[in-house]
C-alpha cells in the first residue's frame, strides 16, 4: 500500500504551491480541496469508485483538478489524445470499455458516447460525499494510455500506482529533489511525459508550472524569471528554444537545473547548441510502457556523455538482446507496465519479466545507453509516436486502395514525417486520398506525400518490407 | 526485488565520493571493490550467504567495508553496541544465534565465541569468489539491532531491506537530495541513527563524512569548510556544538542544510540557541523499530513549529491511541520492523499493522507530532536508550539484593541518568554494588545513586510502580 498521494502531500506541505497557471496559483491544500469537490460532483453523477473514466481535454488547471478528482474517487483514467480523430477516439473508448467520458469546453467534436459529461456539466452539479481512501493499493491502475504496435490497433497500456511512484522515486534519486523545485509542463497531460510531472509534483511537493501548449517565448520568459527549475522537451521544442535564445543572444540562468529531453532521437547539434546557451540538457529514454524515464543522464555526465540517454535509474535495469553489441533494448523494473487492457489484455508485454522494446541500441563500456534507432515500425514526429501499420490500416479503408506501405521521411523540424506508398484497385487522386484521411486519423499521422506503385516489396511470407521502401525514398 | 544497492550505486556514479575519513576518500567504485574483497575473504573463511554475522567495532572505514562486504555476501548483520559488557554481548550473540563474530583491532575484551575473527584475520586471508546477487529481496534482513523493553531482556529487532529503502526514500522526499550532499556521521554505526546514514549514502549517491566519535570542535571545523551538508545529533551533542559556537562567536554557513536532532527529547532552549547560530535544526522522532525517522520537521516549519517532531514522512502514518488528546504514539508504514529474532521471535510487535511505541504524545490541529514523554519504562541518556527493567535484572543478580527499582533522574547534560531503589536481604554497601555492576552492564546504564529502602511501591497485581519512585525522587 501507498498513502493516498495528494491527500498525504496536502497534509505534509499544505501551503506550498502545487500549481501555477498564468497569474494564478494553487497550494497543495487548495488543489486537494478542488480535486475533492470535483470527485464529489462526479460521484453525484453516479460515477463510482473503480469505474474507468476517459478524459479528453487540453492542459488547464481544471484538467488537473479533474484528473486528481478521478484518482480521489478511485477511478481509472483513460487518457485520450486530443489530436486524434473521432474514429480513433471511438476505438479507444470502446476498447477500454470506459464507463464515462469527460470532455472540456474546448472539445468541439460531437463524439458519440452515451455517458458523456463536460467538465462544466459536472461543476454545475451538486456534491455527493464518498469515503476517501487513506491508502491506495500499489497495483491499482492510475492511468491507461494507448500506444500502437505492429498490429495497427492501438493497445491500452496500464500504468499502476507502483509504476508511477517508482518512476518518480528513481527520477528523484538521479535528478535530486529540493523544496523549491518547479517543473514547467508544456507537454500534454495525456502523454506520460506530461502526466508523470503531476505525479512527481505530489510525491516531491513540487510546483507544476502549467502551459496549455508549448510556446518557446513564454517558456523562456518563465525560466529567465528564475522560478522554473526543470522542464521536459522533445527535440523539436528544444530546437525552438535554442533558436530564440540564439536570436536574442540570451543564456539560461543557473537557477534552471534540468532540461529533460526525451521522446525520440535528438540531433547532437541541438545538444551542443543547448550547452552554448547554458541549457543543462539531460537526454532520457522513456516510453508509455515504462511510465516515463528508464534511463537518464546525470548532471555530472551531461557534457562528457553527450548523445547518450544515460544509465538506468536506480530501480531500473536495461540489457541489450542479440548477438552483436548493438541489439534490442530490453527493460525491467517496478516502473514497467504490468500489461494491457481491452482487446490486447491477453498479450503479455513482458518475456521472463523483461519488456522487449523493439528499439535498437547499445551500452558502452561505462554502462551508458545509446539509442541507435527506435523500433523499425515506429516513427517519431515532433515527439508523437506514429505507427506505420496504423496509417496503412487507415489508407486501405478507402475503397480505391488495395494495399499501402508507410514509412518516415527525415524532416529537419519534426524529425520524421510519414509518406505513403499505395497500390490502387480503382482510380483516385492524391488530393482525394488526403481529404479522405483527414477524417480517419489525426493530422500529425497523415502522409505528407503519396507514391502510387504497382506493388509493395514483401518477403517470402508476404510481410511488408518497409526497409525497402525507405531505401527507395532515400535514393529518390 | 530491489537492485543490489552498492553495486547499483557504484555503476551509476562510480567516481562520486562515497566515504571520507580524516584525509582519505573512497569513491563508490572503490568502496564496492573494497567491500567485495572483504566479502570474498569472508567467504574463504567459510562464511556463507544467509549466515548471521555479529559485528563489534568502532566506526572506521574498515567497518564500512566490513558491513558492505557482509551485505554483498548476503549475510545478516547483528550490530553489537561497543559499550555493552561481556555479559550483555554474550546474551545477544547467543540469542541471535550468530554464526560468526567479527571484531576490530580496538576490541580488547576477550569475548568467548567459537567462531570469532578480527577484521585483520579476515584481511590477511585469501579470497574466494562467490556469485554476486544483482537483485535483493525486499524482505531480506539487512540488520538486527537489540533493544530492550518491559521484560528486561533485550530483543533483536529485524530491519529488512524494504525498511531501510523506504526510510531513506521518505527522508529524501522531506529533506531533499542533491548530488553534492555530504552527511557527517559521528553517531555509532551500530545504532540505527548511524547505520541509516550508510543506507542513504548508497541510495542517494551521497558522501558519508565519518568520524570515529563525536568531537564538537572537529564537527564544526568540517561544517565550516563547506563540505558537510547534513549531520545527525542528539540533544547532548547538539548542546556541545552550540556552546563551542557561542564561545567562539561563530555561526554555520548556508552550505549546511540540515541538523537532524533525534534520540529523545530536546530542550526548547537548545533549539532556540541553535537558530541563533544559524544551525538549521530539524527535530525527528525515530527508533530502532522504525529503521530511523518516522516524523521529521520540514525546513519550512523549522522555526514556526519549534519543539515539534514534525509530520509523518511520505510513506509513514502516525496515530495517537487513547481517549484523550494525549495518548500512545502508534506507527505504521513500510519502514516499520516486521518482527524480532531469537527468544522474542514469536512476539509480534504490531497490533493490526500498527507499532505501539509506548511513547506518549499528541498531534496538533495542523498534523504535527509532539512527543510528550518516551515510554514510562524507558529513559534516554545522551541518546542511548536505557530500560529500567534491564538494570533491575542486573541488580538482583547480586546475592545481597532482594528487589530493585530503577528510574531516570533529570540531568542537565545527559537528559536522564539512572538511579536505583534497592531492597536488601543481606548487608552490602553502595560502593560494593557499584563495583559489582561494572561487570554486568554497560557504563551508561549503571545507576549513579542508590537508595536503600524497606519495600518497593507495587500495585495490587504486584507490578512495580516506577511512577511512585519518580515522585519520591522529585520530592527529595
Amino acid at each position: 500500500m501507498y498513502p493516498n498521494l495528494l491527500m498525504k502531500r496536502a497534509r505534509l506541505t499544505p501551503n506550498r504551491i502545487a500549481l501555477r497557471f498564468q497569474e494564478k496559483e494553487w497550494t497543495f491544500a487548495q488543489l486537494y480541496n478542488d480535486a475533492l469537490e470535483f470527485a464529489e460532483k462526479l460521484h453525484a453523477k453516479n460515477i463510482q469508485p473503480g469505474m474507468r473514466i476517459a478524459v479528453l481535454a487540453s492542459s488547464s488547471p481544471e484538467l488537473v483538478f479533474v484528473l486528481h478528482g478521478c484518482m480521489q474517487l478511485g477511478c481509472e483514467l483513460v487518457m485520450l489524445n486530443e489530436r486524434l480523430t473521432e474514429e480513433e477516439l471511438s476505438y479507444q473508448l470502446n476498447d477500454s470499455n470506459s464507463d464515462f467520458l469527460l470532455v472540456d469546453s474546448h472539445e468541439k467534436r460531437n463524439l458519440e458516447f452515451v455517458k458523456k459529461f463536460s467538465f462544466g456539466d459536472v461543476q454545475a452539479g451538486k456534491r455527493n460525499v464518498f469515503e476517501i481512501e487513506n491508502e491506495w493499493s500499489k497495483n491499482r491502475t492510475i492511468t491507461i494510455m494507448y500506444t500502437s504496435g505492429t498490429t495497427g490497433n492501438p493497445k491500452g497500456v496500464r500504468q499502476s500506482l507502483e509504476n508511477h511512484v517508482m518512476s518518480a522515486t528513481g527520477s528523484a534519486l538521479n535528478l535530486g529533489v529540493q523544496p523549491n523545485d518547479c517543473w514547467l509542463c508544456t507537454m500534454p497531460l495525456f502523454h506520460i511525459s506530461g502526466f508523470s510531472i503531476l505525479m512527481r509534483s505530489v510525491l516531491y511537493g513540487m510546483t507544476v508550472n502549467l502551459h496549455t501548449k508549448f510556446d518557446a517565448e513564454q517558456a523562456i520568459k518563465e525560466i529567465l524569471n528564475g522560478f522554473v527549475t526543470q522542464m521536459s522537451v522533445v527535440a523539436v521544442t528544444l530546437e525552438r528554444i535554442i533558436t530564440v535564445l540564439e536570436e536574442k543572444n540570451l543564456t539560461f540562468p543557473s537557477s534552471f537545473q534540468t532540461m529533460l529531453v526525451g521522446g525520440g532521437p535528438v540531433p547532437l547539434n541541438y545538444l551542443e547548441r543547448a550547452i552554448e546557451r547554458n541549457i543543462p540538457v539531460l537526454q532520457t529514454y522513456g516510453m508509455t510502457e515504462t511510465s516515463s524515464q528508464t534511463t537518464t543522464l546525470s548532471s555530472e555526465d551531461a557534457i562528457r556523455k553527450l548523445g547518450s540517454a544515460g544509465k538506468p535509474l536506480f530501480f531500473a535495469e536495461v540489457r541489450i538482446d542479440g548477438k552483436d553489441k548493438i541489439g534490442e533494448i530490453c527493460i525491467k523494473g517496478p516502473h514497467v507496465t504490468k500489461g494491457y487492457i481491452g482487446a490486447a489484455e491477453s498479450k503479455n508485454p513482458l518475456v521472463d519479466g523483461w519488456l522487449h522494446t523493439g528499439d535498437v541500441g547499445y551500452i558502452d563500456e561505462e554502462g551508458y545507453l545509446y539509442v541507435v534507432d527506435r523500433r523499425s515500425d515506429l516513427m517519431i514526429s515532433g515527439g508523437e509516436n506514429i505507427y506505420p501499420a496504423e496509417v496503412e490500416q487507415a489508407l486501405v479503408k478507402h475503397s480505391a486502395v488495395k494495399e499501402a506501405g508507410v514509412v518516415g521521411r527525415q524532416h529537419d523540424k519534426w524529425g520524421q514525417v510519414p509518406v505513403a506508398f499505395v497500390v490502387l484497385k480503382d482510380k483516385v487522386s492524391e488530393e482525394e486520398l488526403k481529404e479522405f484521411m483527414k477524417n480517419v486519423i489525426a493530422p500529425y499521422k497523415q502522409p505528407v506525400d503519396y507514391y502510387f506503385v504497382d506493388q509493395l516489396p514483401r518477403n517470402a511470407s508476404n510481410k511488408l518490407l518497409r526497409r525497402e521502401l525507405l531505401k527507395y525514398l532515400n535514393e529518390n
